[in-house]
């Protein structure tokens, strides 16, 4: 691999897809993104749980021996690069079908896999991220929550209001103003030393690092984890504040608006039981 | 054209889409489908205003003109062919860009033209609908009701539901159980010679012919018509059932569970108005 990014389709390198398919047409298909450190998938089983569960509340065929066998290919090659750190995106769509919403009887599901270099060291903890409030607010939809599926329209367009807002990113609400996450990852808050997420039934995905944190990694050093409804308020006077993604692992917040917070000791100490796990 | 379908990408006919792609990545963009007769498109206008306003939505480019070029060069080729009705299918997506949720600073759209070959005669009134009710609910989300956009994995699994239930189609309801619509179209009720039909401004997708029922034909007939929050009970209990959508105008509805109805008389004159506005 010579470019910065790879493409297949179907265990093929491609750079197209064919026409017509049901993700470009109704978003009716699942991804994960997975962070490799020279071609070995970090957490990859937590990856393929969650997109089984997503396979299964969108009704399509069971692909994920198919997903394995192609995410391997593509890892392999990236283990023959230079690529000490890339970022592997799978997505499954229900492949063609005809004009029309109802899904075809019998999908032949299409598996696109893009693989792209990361320039930065993923070892190490990166700065704390400045938040911004996006007006983009989760959809209320539980039975599409947690599970990780195409239709991501509002965290593009939150995305687009981190950056105008000239921040790294942005903490997005659900339709009552309950905390959900940030635009690519799940909030946590630290206060009197234990840890609060917010909780996800009705809007948001289940990310890979906060089931870490929540079932291991807070473990590990002794702290209690509560899912649970929480307000801008409790943002607000948290004593600490951190995000989770599969590329970042676990990233600090250093402010949101005027709030600002110094103290890291936390997020600093589960990413070090992070970093421990690393391939 | 000599088979059933086309495709052209970007004014070019096309088998493939290059990648990467945001409508297939985060179904980051939007679509219309509008009805041509012999190669006319129907109510091309009011198509195009529902497109202005999601590129808005989105913060998409105004792309407006170079989709009405492309569109009117697809409909001369249709008119050139043997198909006397179509359904024509544009989507615009966001274009490709680099990873991420963030869209690209200065997004080159694509639009995307499939036109599929009708095989009934839309000049004439369906018969009666046998319609089930979708386990599936519409999302609660105000930000991007109304507007076609690509994200459209509810109605997809909606449509599933209809189908496994032998119906012709599906009442969706939204997050507190209200109706909003069936999977593709907009729901009229007749209740004291008047016309009721759910509001949308929380879910659901404000169709073209929905207008004009709305705007125009209702008006026509001396019918008030009234946008408001219904109930199943208020389907149940209505005289007559029908709904929209731009390719079969308006069919009335047979049957919904144990409640059927007989007279479409509403629904026949409706119709009639729609008839004599055929090209």
């Amino acid at each position: 691999m010579t470019s910065q990014t790879a493409t297949w389709v179907d265990g093929a390198p491609a750079s197209v897809l064919a026409l017509p398919d049901r993700a470009l047409d109704f978003g009716d298909g699942l991804f994960e993104t997975l962070l490799l450190r020279h071609g070995t998938p970090l957490y990859l089983d937590l990856h393929m749980q969650r997109l089984q569960r997503g396979l299964q509340a969108l009704a399509l065929p069971d692909c994920l021996a198919n997903v394995r066998l192609q995410l391997a290919q593509v890892a392999n090659s990236v283990q023959e690069s230079e690529w000490m750190w890339s970022a592997l995106r799978v997505t499954v769509s229900r492949g063609s079908g005809p004009r029309g919403y109802a899904p075809p009887l019998t999908p032949r599901p299409r598996i696109i896999i893009t693989v792209t270099q990361l320039g930065r060291d993923c070892a190490q903890l990166s700065e704390g991220a400045v938040l911004a409030l996006a007006e983009m607010r989760w959809a209320a939809q539980p039975a599409l929550a947690g599970i990780k599926h195409l239709n991501r329209l509002e965290q593009v367009l939150a995305a687009a209001q981190a950056r105008a807002a000239g921040a790294d990113e942005a903490v997005m609400l659900g339709q009552s103003g309950q905390l959900i996450s940030v635009v690519a990852g799940n909030l946590f808050l630290v206060r009197g030393g234990q840890l609060l997420t917010p909780a996800i039934q009705d809007s948001g995905i289940a990310g890979t690092r906060r089931q870490l944190v929540m079932e291991r990694w807070a473990k590990l050093l002794g702290l209690g984890v509560q899912e649970t409804n929480l307000s801008l308020d409790d943002l607000a006077t948290a004593d600490e504040v951190f995000y989770s993604n599969s590329l970042l692992g676990l990233r600090p917040v250093a402010s949101f608006g005027d709030h600002q917070w110094r103290d890291h000791s936390v997020c600093q100490s589960l990413f070090e039981q992070y970093r421990g796990e690393l391939p």
